[in-house]
């Protein structure tokens, strides 16, 4: 039970692609991620998933469009809605989603991250 | 499906301790709210509560220390911990939360925001 500070806990990794947990509550893990280059298209059959960006700009594809994310601005991929994320250089991102949420979706492939560690 | 820019979100009210819905995923309601001067003590039987603040500083006092927050931090209030949100000079913050949430916990008071608004 003690604050999070965002950048603070961001200086605490540097790879691409692997959210860590900062928050938990009512079943939701607040979690923290750096993305560059583009990862694979997905979906959550069951989950709503929040992006919200703290520093870059973050592309997330659809299938009929695309929403571009600055700072301070976020986006909320409803559930089973295929969506692709793309950042042409480095983005820090929040994500709010259930605890159950995989960061590859409904599939698991090679960059499925298992185990998420706490930060 | 919009993506919500926060500051711009922010322009659009003006008064303190009504918090707006600006989004919505997995039963929770993600809100915004400008917070100036002293809250009520209360606290969520079952409902744990995030505030991560925008701008501005916010103390919350639990019944044993306060939490101090800046810009860029955030704070969980487990559920059933009382709690008392104080800021000296107007802040902004972003609240995660069950949409059964009520602004001032388990008891209804003249400060209750029934009805919220989305904005």
């Amino acid at each position: 039970m003690e604050k999070v500070n965002v950048v603070e806990k961001l200086r605490l990794f540097s790879d691409h692609w692997h959210p860590r947990i900062v928050g938990e509550l009512n079943g939701q893990f607040v979690k923290l991620a750096k993305l560059q280059g583009e990862f694979d298209w997905h979906r959550h059959a069951q989950e709503d998933e929040l992006f919200l960006v703290v520093s870059g700009t973050l592309t997330i594809k659809l299938r009929d469009r695309d929403v571009t994310l600055e700072e301070g601005e976020f986006f909320i991929v409803p559930s089973g809605v295929e969506h692709k994320p793309v950042a042409a250089t480095e983005a820090h991102v929040l994500l709010f989603e259930p605890k159950s949420t995989l960061n590859t979706g409904d599939e698991r492939t090679q960059r499925t991250v298992e185990d998420l560690e706490w930060i």
